[in-house]
C-alpha cells in the first residue's frame, strides 16, 4: 500500500498506475454466512499475491465472539509471513485490536473510523469523537512499534441509519482524522450510496488537504462502483479497495452486490491505460476457485468481467 | 426521442436533463429464449410509459423468420397506437423492414449499421458500404412519408469477431452516417467492450460534427455500462438507451448483463442532479413485475438498484 504524498497531475486526468488493495479475505469474508477455514483464507492470500496483487487486506482484529468469521486472525498472519513483496494489512477497531496487531507482527493497520454517529455507536459503541481520540492513540501507538496505521472513514457517503450526511459534517470528520497523521486515508463507501460527483467532490477535497495517499473503498450496491472508482482517480486518489469475484456483501441490502470486483477495475482501468500490475487472467481463475471452494456460502461470486471473459 | 441539435455545454459537465429511451421492449425480448406474448409486451411498453418513460423502443422489423420473437411487430405498434405522450420507435434493418415500418403507421425508425465489416456481413448480409447505402435510401424514404429515421452505429467499440476496431475506421463509418441526413446517431456498444475513455472520444468526435443529436447505447456486459453512460453525457450526448431490469443479454457472452438497466442509470444520474423525468419507484414495481412475468425465460432480470433498493 502505497503511502506517499499524491502526485500532482492534471485536473480530470488518470494516474499512470493505482494501488489496489485486495479486501476479499476480510470484507469479502467477514460476514459469510459459514466459516471458512484458515487454510481456504491462506490460500486465497497466495492466490491474490499470485496474480500481481501487492496490497491485501487479510483479517480483521474485531471482537471473536462478535466476528467469529474473524478469530483466526493472529493464524492467517502467521501463515503468510513469507509473502515479504505483499503488504499485508489487517483492520482494527479499537486499542484491544490494535494489541493483538502488534503481537502478531503485522506491519500495517487500518483503523476503522466511522463517520455517522448512530453507525459509530452501533458498529463500535463509541461517539465518532471517541473514535477519534482512540485514533490518535492507535496512530501513536503503531508508531512507537514500527507499524503504519492508516484511517478507515466508513460510511463516508450515506449511512444506513442516518442516510445523507450533510458534506460539511463529513469534511469535519475527515480533517479531524488527518490531523491525527494517519499514514494514508481512505474514503469508504461502506453501503454503496456514492455517485461519481459526490467521490470526485470529497476525495478533490481530501487531496487538497492530506498530505498522504488518499484511497477509496467503494461498494458496487448500487452500480456505481466501476464509475465511483474512475471519479476518484480523476480527482486524486492514489488506490482503491476491491475484492476478487465482488466477494462481500451489504448487511443492510440483503440480496445486494458487495465491494467492486477485482477482476471488473482491473478490466476497465488497464482498458483505459491506468496501470494494476494484477495479471486478470490468473485473476479470474482465482475467481473461478472461489466459486467452487466458497459456494457453500451462497453467495453470488463472480463480477462482470468474470462471468463475461475479457475483451478483446 | 428528441433529434434537435445538442446544446452547448461546458466541457466534463453534466446536462441537466437526459432523454432514456426504454430498449427492454426490443433488445431485451428480441433474443428472449421463449416467446414472450404479445399482451406482456404491450404491458411491458404501458408499464413504462407510466414511470414517465417517454421514448420506447418498441418492435424490431427484423424478419419473421430469423427473429420470431418480433414477428409481432405490427400487432404491438397497433396496440400501443394511443400512447400519444411517448416516442415509439422501431428497428429496421433493411428497405423490406421500413416498408412494414411504414405500413404499420410508426412515426419513428432506427436503422442498424454495423460498424464493423465481418459483423455486417453476418448481422445483415450486408457489407458496411451497402449498409450505408440502404440507410440513404431509408432516411430519404422515411422522410417521404413523414417518418424520421436515426442511425444505430453497431459494434461501434468493438466487435465479436473483429475484436477492436480501429478508431479512424470507426470514425469514416460514423461520417458515412451523418452525410445521409439521419435524425439522429446512436453510437451503439453492442457487446460491452467500451471504456469510458472510448465513449468520451467517439462521442465527442461525433458531437462535434454531428447537426443532430449524439446518443449512446450501452450494455452493462463488464460493468461498465453507468461510468459509460456518465461519460457519454459529459463529451455532449443528449440521449441513452436503457433497458428495465438490465433486460437483455449479450448472444456473444452468454449468462453475462446485458443492456445497461434503466433503474440503475436513473438512480445514479438523478443522485447526480440529472433529470430523467422517470419515477425510479414506479420503474422498480415494474422491474419487479417483468421478474414475475418473464422468470420462465431463465435470464437474470433486475439492475442493482432494483435489487439493493433506492438511497436515501
Amino acid at each position: 500500500m502505497s503511502t506517499g504524498a499524491s502526485p500532482l497531475r492534471p485536473a480530470g486526468a488518470l494516474p499512470a498506475a493505482v494501488d489496489l488493495m485486495e479486501v476479499s479475505p476480510r470484507d469479502g469474508l467477514q460476514d459469510f454466512p459459514v466459516p471458512v477455514p484458515t487454510a481456504t483464507k491462506v490460500e486465497l492470500i497466495r492466490r491474490a499475491a499470485a496474480a500481481g496483487i501487492r496490497s491485501i487486506e487479510v483479517a480483521s482484529f474485531a471482537h471473536p465472539t462478535r466476528v467469529p468469521q474473524m478469530a483466526d486472525a493472529e493464524a492467517v498472519i502467521a501463515a503468510t509471513a513469507d509473502l515479504v513483496d505483499v503488504t499485508r494489512v489487517a483492520l482494527v477497531l479499537n486499542d484491544r485490536g490494535l494489541d493483538r496487531a502488534i503481537a502478531s507482527g503485522i506491519r500495517h493497520v487500518n483503523m476503522v473510523v466511522v463517520v455517522s454517529e448512530t453507525f459509530a455507536q452501533r458498529n463500535q459503541g463509541m461517539s465518532v469523537p471517541e473514535l477519534l481520540a482512540v485514533l490518535r492513540r492507535i496512530v501513536q501507538r503503531s508508531s512507537e512499534h514500527g507499524v503504519s496505521a492508516s484511517v478507515v472513514l466508513s460510511a463516508a457517503f450515506g449511512c444506513p441509519y442516518e442516510r445523507d450526511l450533510s458534506p460539511g459534517a463529513v469534511r469535519d470528520v475527515v480533517a479531524a482524522a488527518l490531523d491525527t497523521g494517519p499514514s494514508s486515508v481512505t474514503l469508504a463507501d461502506t453501503i454503496g450510496a456514492a455517485v461519481p460527483t459526490m467521490v470526485g467532490d470529497l476525495v478533490a477535497w481530501t487531496v487538497e488537504r492530506a498530505e498522504v495517499s488518499v484511497r477509496c473503498h467503494l461498494h458496487d450496491t448500487r452500480n456505481t462502483g466501476v464509475a465511483n472508482a474512475i471519479a476518484a482517480l480523476q480527482a486524486g486518489a492514489t488506490g482503491l479497495d476491491s475484492s476478487l469475484g465482488g466477494l462481500g456483501g451489504c448487511p443492510f441490502a440483503p440480496g445486494a452486490t458487495g465491494n467492486v470486483a477485482t477482476e471488473d477495475v482491473v478490466w476497465a482501468l488497464e482498458r483505459m491505460g491506468v496501470r494494476t500490475g494484477i495479471d486478470l487472467e490468473q485473476a479470474i481463475e482465482t475467481v473461478g476457485w472461489m466459486q467452487r471452494v466458497l459456494a457453500d456460502g451462497g453467495r453470488p461470486i463472480g463480477g462482470a468481467v468474470a462471468r463475461a471473459g475479457q475483451f478483446p
